[in-house]
């Protein structure tokens, strides 16, 4: 296994995008075992300007595309849709198609790449190697866990390997 | 900037531990302001059986040595005294000299190392690489989050930018 942006990103991305499908699973199965409304679990959050739990999990995804957006592939449209759990890991399961349908070879050599976001309403260039260490891959982070913590706060019965997903074969 | 173990650990968690120093500022001053007792913060989490907001920077530190011990070189003994943000501080001061010494040479060519960490008690054994990129990596973004996320709930305020820390010059 080569030290290459794909190796560094796309199986680990892998990864915790399945543990945090087991981790909704959990959450919904709480959910409905207590009667609660998944909507109110969906949109809890830990500060009145912090995102919602299923905001959270938009986010994973969002960084998640990094990987194809720095090989060049055509992004999927993800409609803002993400008022039920089973809306929330369609998005997922397409994410981790997307990650699946990226090839090694279409990220080597790109690091230089010039990669344009919109952050903050501005667009913003960064070299895609920056980009992928130091914006995707700390947000992507940033969000799971988050979405993670916004439920064992909640009670879910949930461990660091339900957050870490199924280690690589 | 080559693709290497390095060159996708060292900068950004460097990144992230000023990020955090910066946010343990604002936890302080905040509980100043207050009038909160210190030892309360730091002893906040967000579950009975999570971690303190003072464990998780310690876990933090211990993840941000994976550089070090890839390399090579000693680790040092970091004891389990955490009661004052000054000690946490301090942790974190030490973490980041131990990454600045890290020489990129010194992480070349380990990719396939065997690395030995205790997990639960018992000796595991990864190749560098895999550690790395599926052990190190989340786990320091995980702890780094929940730390950040124990002190937005305690209404501290703080943005993703004292999160995300200095990006690199």
């Amino acid at each position: 296994m080569a030290v290459t942006m794909y190796y560094g990103s796309v199986p680990v991305m892998q990864q915790l995008l399945a543990g945090l499908n087991g981790v909704l699973d959990k959450a919904e199965a709480h959910a409905t075992a207590k009667k609660w409304d998944p909507a109110v679990v969906l949109n809890t959050r830990f500060y009145p300007d912090m995102f919602t739990l299923a905001r959270q999990v938009r986010q994973v995804c969002e960084h998640a595309m990094a990987p194809a957006r720095i090989a060049g592939i055509e992004l999927p449209k993800n409609p803002d849709l993400d008022s039920t759990f089973a809306e929330m890991k369609a998005r997922i399961s397409r994410t981790a198609d997307l990650l699946k349908s990226v090839q090694p070879a279409q990220m080597d050599g790109q690091e230089g790449k010039t990669i344009t976001i919109p952050m903050g309403g501005q667009p913003r260039e960064f070299k895609a190697q920056n980009y992928l260490y130091h914006v995707a891959l700390p947000n992507f982070y940033f969000h799971t866990t988050t979405a993670y913590n916004i439920l064992r706060h909640l009670g879910v019965e949930l461990g660091k390997r339900d957050f870490m997903g199924p280690p690589p074969a």
